[in-house]
C-alpha cells in the first residue's frame, strides 16, 4: 500500500506544478505515493465561504477558523494517521523525520494563514507542529510541498538510485564535497587531480577532507555536533 | 523599479501554481515584484539538451554541467545583481536574509539537482549559497520559491497589513503566541478569559508569557539565544 498524503489549504492551485513535474510527478504517476490537494473552503458552510476570521484581543490579520479547518481535517483523516501542521512554531523539520513520514501510511498536511491558525485546532486535531525553517511565509502550502518532496525521497522506488540515497543522508551531518563533471578543463579551471586518478581510497579521503573542512567554515553549528557523535564512535 | 527575480531550474513548470496564486501571485499582477523561470536546458548546445553529467572521481547521480548553466547565468545576470544556488550545503537562510534580499534590485536563484552541481559554477557564477534547512529535496525549485516567497513578505505593499509585518517579525526569536477567533466556544473549548477582557496590558503580558513558555519547550536553542540577547539590552 503506497503512502497517502492530504494537504489542506486556501490555495489548492498553488501546488498543480509541483505536482505534475520532476522526480514528485513521476513517483505520482507510477502510484508510489498519493496525493491528493483540499480546498479548505469546501468546509465552510456560510453563503461566502469564510475561513478565517480577526483574532481575540486584537492584532493585525486573519486567523483560520475553528469549524471549517476541524470538519476538513475530520473529513479526511483515518485511524493511525499523523495530522501536521506546518509552522515556524513547530519541531525542526529534518531528514530522520521525513524517513519517519516515509514509512507512514497516511499523512494529513494543514497548510496555515501566515499569522496562524486558531489555537483549538491544534488542541483538538492535530497530532505534530513542524517547521521547514526560522522564516515565515505567506502560508504553508510551499512548507508541505518541501516537506512531501523530503519524504518522497526516501520511499522506496522514487529515486532511480538507492546508492545515491546513502550517500546523501549524511548532509545533516556533515556538508556535502565539491562535484566536478565534464569537461575536465573549462575556461582555465580544472577539476582537482585526484578525482582523475581512478584511486578510490584516494578519492573518499580527498572527499571527507573536503566536507569536514567545508562543514567547519560554513556551518559550525553541525561541525560541533559531528565532532561530537565521532568522539563517541 | 521593483524586485526582478530570475529562476533558473530544469523543471520550470514547477513553479507553475506558485507564481499564479496566493499572495505573491497577487504581487506580480500588481507589479510589485517581477518574477521569471528560466529553463536551463535553452542553454544546452547539443542535440540532447544534455544539462548533466557523471561525476568524477565516482558516485551516484547526475550533476549539472559547468557550460550551459554558466551561460544560462552570463545571459540572465545584471550589474551589481546577487546570484543564489539553492543547497542543503549553504549559509542558512532566516528572516535577516529575506529582509535583506527584499531591498535588492535584481536576484538570481540557480536551482541544482539534488546531487549538486559542478563546482566550477559555483567559483565563477555564485556570489551566495543559501540553505533553507538541513533536509535534502529532489531539486532545488521548492527552495528559490521559499526564499521568493518569504522575500515577497518585506516588499512594502505585498502584504496589506504593515502591522501584521513587525509582529511577525519576532518570529526568529521567540514563536508564537495562540491565536483564537469566533467562535467564543467550540465543542466545550473555551478562548482564554484573559483575551476577552479588552484589557490591553493584560493580553500583551499574557501573550508574551506564552510565547517565552512555547519557546522554551519547543525550542530550547532559540530560548537560549533570546535570553542572551534579553541580557544584554
Amino acid at each position: 500500500m503506497s503512502l497517502r498524503i492530504d494537504i489542506l489549504t486556501l490555495f489548492p492551485r498553488m501546488l498543480d506544478g509541483f505536482l505534475a513535474e520532476s522526480i514528485l510527478g513521476k513517483a505520482i504517476a507510477r502510484d508510489l505515493l498519493q496525493v491528493q490537494v483540499r480546498d479548505l473552503r469546501d468546509w465552510c458552510t456560510d453563503k461566502h465561504r469564510t475561513a478565517d476570521d480577526r483574532p481575540f484581543g486584537g492584532g493585525a490579520g486573519m486567523i483560520l477558523k475553528p469549524e471549517p479547518t476541524i470538519a476538513a481535517i475530520e473529513a479526511v483523516q483515518s485511524p493511525g494517521c499523523q495530522r501536521i501542521y506546518l509552522t515556524p512554531d513547530g519541531e525542526p523539520f529534518g531528514e530522520a523525520m521525513a524517513r519517519e513520514f516515509a514509512a507512514a501510511d497516511h499523512l494529513v498536511f494543514l497548510s496555515g494563514h501566515y499569522e496562524g491558525i486558531d489555537q483549538r485546532i491544534r488542541d483538538s486535531v492535530i497530532d505534530r507542529e513542524v517547521s521547514i525553517g526560522d522564516y515565515v511565509l505567506t502560508n504553508g502550502t510551499l512548507p508541505a510541498a518541501v516537506v512531501v518532496d523530503a519524504v518522497a525521497r526516501f520511499i522506496p522506488g522514487v529515486l532511480g538510485d538507492e546508492k545515491s540515497l546513502t550517500h546523501e543522508s549524511f548532509t545533516g551531518k556533515l556538508l556535502d564535497f565539491p562535484q566536478y563533471t565534464r569537461p575536465a578543463e573549462f575556461r582555465g579551471m580544472s577539476v582537482p587531480d585526484v578525482l582523475l586518478t581512478g584511486n578510490h581510497g584516494e578519492i573518499e579521503r580527498w572527499r571527507q577532507a573536503q566536507r569536514i573542512e567545508k562543514t567547519r567554515q560554513v556551518r559550525p553549528d553541525l561541525f560541533q555536533k559531528y565532532r561530537h557523535e565521532s568522539d563517541h564512535q
